[in-house]
């Protein structure tokens, strides 16, 4: 049997475009002989849609795009993630099945995720049965994302109960950090304790400050991996698996869950009878006349797992692009410093967009030092971008004197350098007006969780490339990019070495206000990522007066961040929708 | 029966000075010779607690907080909202009935509203079972907030099955404008429905974007108002009722509802036996040396509800207040410009704060009108707050020259428009840096929907005061305020009647790119508050191209919304928590 995984990357919103591009990747599944191809959670509507979902005309025209697709499931098994009306307010995450030139069967989403970046209680009502499909060379049990995370949940009754020999099972998976690797754990569990093959097929993208990794994989019924897809990129997977050879090797017993099962029988070969080969789509495309791009259908295998490093890297290279692609904007610009964090937003822009699409601005003060100045230049040259050079000091002269009758007898302090950061911050959005060009903050997370950045200065911008990036990782993912060419690589040695400073006031470093670096970041990790205790993470062996310090920082820092401009998500506690804290809020602890 | 209902404002995660307000509070209604005295929902923790409630300490400190209060529960009953930990990841919204000097009780709230602005689902399980007290003079049913809602619920089950006679309802109700008379509407019919007394006691303050507003009340068996509370502001309020008269009103039957009834005999006068009267809490309180401040029990009355215009206002000035405060600031800074929005923020302001907490600013440029400065210094002197004047016209003169090499041979447009809004920001942003000031944001709704702001210019700032009020209902406000003294009120007339502008480029008005505002505001309620789609509005006889393109202005403006500060909600959807759209997002509909 001939399966083909649509690992794909869907744009929120974007019905017709995602529609067209379903119907480009059937009819090149079906053109390799697959008998059965599969789409990502939600792939009509694009993951996810928020509060779309609670607009009717947006879910009628969900349903009109899935109608559209049905004359397309000629000779073919397509399974289609969209959001359903079932009528009654009811809205399921739904899996259409087409075949046979129509809707054979709908899977609903049974198990919600509401926590971390999920709200689908919020959207959604779960199903309420577990489906498997029957077809002359297998049975097939459907489910979706979630459902396939819980033990003894609807993988394993669809195989145990509903006697399905293989579990397909879409997703869009919110990627962090090593997320893949638990994502592979968790299927080889699957499958042995089912005793049937996983075919797990993840969408890939980015969406705001989320990135999904694709990484799509096929597990054999003995938890033997077939089938890795690729990290970060679509891809079109052809695997062919023998489901009934399996059927020996399953062990027997029943599911604690008491979901009941429903079997439809289903045939892949069925024509779509009666209707013209290429639908005249119900929901008409804009891109009509332009061919839809879709990935080339390849023979899948075994695709190596990138490093730590890489992994990151790709996660914000995939995030810059998408972002920047599905706003439709040309060009980024950003402030180049000298220092590090600009220097590794400037290599991921560089690597998303091509340099030609990327603009960096330098723009000394009087507390600019020659190296950061120079440091700033030689990446822009190792680039290949322009870099714009505009002094802040003309109009940081003009605010002082502005303000003199009002500052008149206070000593400079936090308002002096928060200045310079916002003329800085306003120069840029100056470009952006003008030129249409989207800024890229530079910030990382270390900075963003104490608040070590100017709000309206070096915070000025819309996507935070580094937002969640602590700066350890930083310099890791430094050395990192410049290991990916002969030396010297584009980030130069005295950006690397030199001991971080915002240069705002003669001779500061990060150091005189913060904890050093590797503390700092095991503090966020605790606090933030891990919802420690202060207790907690002294018992760790912390000293607490950092820990105070720090933990202060990051709780009076909160009405900070709610200002800050989205950026990507790759930890599994970033500073955005999977953290919600009040600004108003006296606990400490 | 007496019954104190203590409609207090706590504040989120003070479990210290929220604890020590109970207690105090508890002590004055046993003084006034209440039985039974009702804090609001989740009154130890504050309403919402958001993502505090992941921390486990944070439980643990709650739970310490009820058990510090036990002892308090001396010849008294008392009924306290708190988040509790009941094991195995289990939380519960609950509400624990203290009586004899122990936890005699504890109800956990079965429906959770997880819509709009409300995230239950994402901390909360359901309880399981209707909980009935029985005490020598009444049978009480308890319940929390979202539970009395709905008809056939949680309240009639009490009622009907379990023979309640008093139905005890603590809230946190989330205020819009007009919302207190839907409650009195919804309890009324419950009350008729179960045959039993409705006593509810809500919450006020404000917290973040969202407003309490009070507005406890009390209905007769045959829906009968016997009592309502003050809006908008706390009361420790006394009712005499007399349950078991009820009795023969209430309607027999069944609800269709299945949850078991618990009936829990309790006893208000027991003693709390071998306690000191005066507990040493186990929650140590800051201000423990000092008393804490609560209201004076009084005997409740039906109080008159405010105007449209009034409870608006109000909601508006509690906002600010409970922000400042709550955040520990002193004083707040705002840009005075001659317009109707900073003119009303600055009355807001004054009246939540006293003229002795505001500042205001002026900061003329090259398109400023005599006219509106002039207006700006009437309002400030008509408030009696202090006006400082800074011209922002070096500065611009300055970024100007500085970008003259980068925008050599290009027309002035929204660049330099956006950089004399952005100077204005960072000097607001200066003064609050420097003295720290808050700065309040004066931007309406209409203009926050179509994004007629600058992003770090004219929003800049912690708290935006009329952010959710649409323009139309900003002169709507500006006339009540100035009606309530002896004419001419604090706003000019010549600011109510100028045609609104930005004054960013010669002869410019907001109607140049904008629909006239009735119009406007009529699409705005259409397209966000109602989620109707272009075709409908068009139908309801808006015209298209106005339609279309104010839709447009919407959904592009995402992006500037995310980093808008949060402000106070007075409508059923303002741009906050409750929408929740995708920035990346091509749907147009």
């Amino acid at each position: 049997m001939r399966l083909a995984l649509a690992q794909l990357d869907p744009t929120v919103g974007d019905l017709a475009g995602n529609t067209s591009r379903v119907r480009a990747a059937i009819a090149a599944a079906r053109a390799a002989g697959a008998q059965v191809v599969a789409f990502p959670e939600l792939m009509i509507s694009g993951y996810p849609p928020e509060d779309l979902v609670l607009k009717d005309h947006f879910l009628h025209d969900c349903a009109e795009a899935v109608a559209s697709l049905t004359v397309a499931a000629d000779g073919i098994l397509a399974v289609v993630g969209v959001p359903l009306d079932q009528g009654e307010g009811r809205i399921s995450n739904a899996a259409a099945v087409l075949s046979g030139g129509h809707v054979a069967a709908v899977y609903h989403k049974l198990l919600l995720p509401n926590y971390a970046v999920f709200d689908e209680d919020r959207y959604f009502h779960p199903g309420s049965r577990v489906l498997v499909l029957q077809c002359p060379e297998a049975r097939i049990g459907l489910n979706i994302c979630e459902d396939i995370w819980y033990p003894c949940g609807p993988t394993e009754e669809a195989a145990l109960l509903g006697r399905a020999d293989l579990i397909l099972n879409i997703s869009m998976s919110p990627y962090h950090a090593g997320k893949g690797r638990e994502r592979e754990e968790m299927l080889c569990r699957r499958a042995r304790d089912a005793g049937a093959y996983v075919v797990y097929v993840n969408g890939v993208g980015g969406q705001d400050e989320l990135i999904f990794d694709g990484h799509s994989v096929v597990f054999g019924p003995e938890g033997d991996l077939l089938v890795r897809g690729p990290q970060f990129q679509e891809a079109l997977l052809l695997v062919d698996v023998d489901p009934l050879a399996a059927r020996d090797v399953r062990g027997k017993g029943t599911s604690p869950h008491s979901w009941p099962v429903e079997v439809v029988e289903v045939d892949p070969a069925a024509p779509a009878a009666g209707s013209p080969r290429v639908a005249a789509g119900a929901v008409p495309s804009p891109a009509a006349t332009t061919e839809p791009v879709i990935p080339e259908a390849e023979t899948a295998h075994i695709v190596p797992l990138l490093s730590p490093e890489a992994e990151v890297y790709r996660a914000l290279m995939l995030g810059v692009r998408d972002y920047v692609e599905k706003n439709d904007f040309r060009h980024v610009v950003l402030g180049l410093s000298g220092g590090i964090d600009s220097a590794l937003t400037a290599c991921v822009a560089v690597d998303a967009l091509g340099c030609g699409r990327v603009n960096a601005v330098t723009m000394p003060s009087r507390y600019s030092s020659a190296g950061t100045r120079f440091d700033a230049e030689i990446t822009a040259a190792n680039l290949g971008i322009e870099l714009l050079e505009l002094s802040i000091e003309s109009v940081f002269a003009a605010y002082l004197d502005t303000l003199t009758p009002a500052f008149a007898g206070r000593s400079p302090d936090a308002a002096e350098e928060n200045l310079q950061a916002r003329i800085r911050g306003n120069l840029l959005m100056a470009l952006s007006n003008k030129f249409g060009w989207l800024v890229l903050t530079t910030g990382n997370k270390s900075e963003m969780a104490v608040g070590y950045a100017t709000l309206y200065g070096d915070m000025a911008g819309g996507f935070a490339v580094i937002k969640d990036v602590p700066k350890t990782l930083v310099y890791r993912l430094a050395d990192y990019r410049n290991g990916l060419q002969p030396r010297p690589g584009p980030i130069p040695a005295s950006t690397i070495e030199r001991p971080p400073s915002a240069e705002l006031r003669p001779d500061q470093t990060d150091q005189d206000s913060l904890p050093p670096y590797d503390l700092l970041d095991r503090i966020i990790q605790a606090y933030v990522v891990e919802d420690q205790s202060v207790q907690q993470i002294v018992a760790a062996g912390i000293p607490r007066v950092e820990v105070e310090r720090v933990v202060t920082m990051i709780d009076r820092n909160e009405y900070k961040r709610r200002q800050a401009a989205p950026g990507i998500r790759i930890t599994p506690k970033a500073f955005g929708k999977d953290r919600r804290l009040p600004i108003t809020n006296r606990y400490r602890g």
